[in-house]
């Protein structure tokens, strides 16, 4: 890997960024062209999955693609999807050589982009910066290679991690810049999620309102028995996708109403306490959704986190203290000792208004 | 005020600092003596509050003092105490003038300092940096206008704001950074307070021992009945001094124990659940403390917050959740109200080996 092949890498990375929340169910890639250490095409993955990465950067360069170099985020495609493959794409244009950050685990390519590449006699070169590929397609590589979205778990909470008093009153905890921050993040996934007992609590919007997101985040309410408030969310199916997972014991009255106002029922078993917390994530990545934003409540929260499904922790804190008899952040965990506890390495740290906003990664 | 005025006292803010922790009774003073530009002295309060810091600095100066200009973080001193007062000394060297960033509030002092220095023909200016000033001075401040010392409360928490399992395991929740850090803050402050339930639990020592401060703090052990493991805490009296606070129900044999191994026993008025926590603090003040470090545990800080007696807010964050039946990091306070919820603002946050450090002021 030479010095310009990584800092062009680390360019297609940047561009790839740009997709993200807004190319499910295909990975958000990044691809850069270049001629005689010319940039001459640039191109990511666009709303709604197409075009391609390579079809926009090959677009981009004409003429000029032809004996270039091609730094791809992903193994281009090789399969005849809705579009023909981007191996084949990259072949016409007469690129020349072709870099690649990492092969694609999606079992329709899987090492045949590379092959094909290799096999038109393109000199073909992969794993550069391949951590940082993996990091920035983890969610996509979650869906693939675990069956499952990433999942953040977001907590706007109080500098003692309470989320609401006892009486449920929790507007606001966390300053406007926070909060609109919080909207930021959500245009940046595929899905927002709640948990049933935040929905009947607050009735939220949970779509994108301080600036109008390139794809709108799918708005996903986990609740057994679809007891819902008939109000905000049942209204703003216009806005943005709704999707309600439920249990078998839903009733038919409650699926009809939702279905009525546009919502989508998906039906995922339960288990004593709840929906299965890996089947309600199965059921999502089986959709098509590689990255999803939880946020809350406590008791949902707390499911997944036991069932080690929580990959990232967003938290804003503030600095108003409630005490221990408010509601807690996360719910009961049962952890009986620290050893077990789920544990997360910082990734960084800011002020962020006047509250403080730390992301965490599993360790 | 002149650029180079706040800029030399800033300079002495800097060395002032120098003291927080092993100047008590006194205030943490800073002087820096300036002739034709040129810094000729600079002096700090010295450990166990003597020297003051303008004698130091004079004694530094020496015959340079005559004619210069000195900056003083507080009023000198006009009283005959343990040593000639300071206002005396700046006299005597034959400066010229004092420029100092407020007035001591001491009624010993109160205004008396500047008035000695311009009786005897010295150009006196004050309020330079006076804002830096009260914060830098703010325990002194507290001890002398509110009667109590500033109190500062740590927490050492997961991400979701908890201090221990439920089974009372919480070694380590923070990493070695954050643990030698707090070490490190121990020492800044006059003294490090802990109620009974932390010293049941876990019989801490409260010392500083990653190095060794120039004064150790006083461990300050709030406990009403006495009833406390006489393990570490009763074998360390040699290492720092021991004050137990209790109330007057504490049986004769505990008092006689605890005296026995070398503790100071204070007797505080109690409420209905514990201490009177501003009789406590009183207690505090009136034995010359101005600076406390309280670190914990839950029920014991909440019943500071609750009276609205901290001041700082010191928290250290792990990347570790232990969930909603862990022990909370602050007991309940009964909020019903978030406008009536204590407010903090934020005044830094950084890395902290594998954790966060955030500090917050009161609002």
């Amino acid at each position: 890997m030479t010095e310009a092949d990584s800092r062009f890498m680390r360019l297609a990375l940047g561009l790839a960024g740009r997709g993200l929340g807004n190319v499910w169910p295909n990975p958000a890639v990044g691809c850069v062209i270049v001629n005689e250490e010319r940039i001459v095409g640039r191109g990511w993955t666009q709303p709604g999955g197409r075009p391609h990465a390579e079809r926009r950067a090959l677009d981009q360069a004409g003429a000029a693609a032809r004996g270039a170099t091609a730094y791809v985020t992903l193994e281009p495609c090789a399969h005849h999807g809705k579009t023909p493959p981007c191996a084949e794409a990259l072949i016409s244009a007469g690129v020349a050589r072709v870099v690649s950050a990492m092969e694609d685990p999606d079992p329709r390519v899987s090492g045949r982009g590379h092959a094909m590449l290799r096999a038109a006699g393109i000199s073909v070169q992969t794993g550069v910066l391949e951590a940082e590929a993996r990091a920035a397609q983890a969610g996509f590589l979650s869906r693939i290679e675990k069956g499952r979205p990433w999942l953040a778990l977001k907590l706007g909470a109080s500098f003692d991690g309470r989320i609401a008093l006892a009486n449920g009153e929790s507007q606001w905890i966390t300053g406007p810049q926070a909060r609109a921050h919080v909207q930021a993040l959500r245009a940046r996934f595929d899905a927002v999620l709640v948990g049933g007992g935040t929905a009947r609590a607050d009735d939220p919007l949970l779509t994108v309102r301080s600036f109008t997101p390139l794809r709108a985040p799918v708005r996903v309410v986990a609740s057994r028995r679809l007891d819902l408030p008939r109000g905000r969310l049942a209204g703003s199916v216009g806005q943005a996708p709704l999707w309600l997972v439920h249990g078998v014991e839903a009733p038919e009255a409650a699926r009809d109403f939702w279905a009525g106002v546009g919502a989508e029922l998906i039906e995922a078993p339960a288990g004593e306490t709840g929906l299965d917390p890996m089947a309600l994530m199965a059921a999502l990545a089986a959709r098509g959704l590689t990255r999803v934003f939880c946020e809350g409540g406590g008791q949902f929260a707390a499911s997944l986190m036991a069932a080690g499904l929580v990959d990232e922790l967003i938290g804003f804190t503030a600095g108003v203290v409630l005490g221990g008899d408010a509601k807690p952040g996360i719910g009961d965990l049962g952890v009986s000792r620290l050893s077990d506890a789920p544990r997360y390495q910082l990734a960084s740290v800011q002020p962020m208004g006047e509250d403080v906003l730390a992301r965490w990664l599993r360790a």
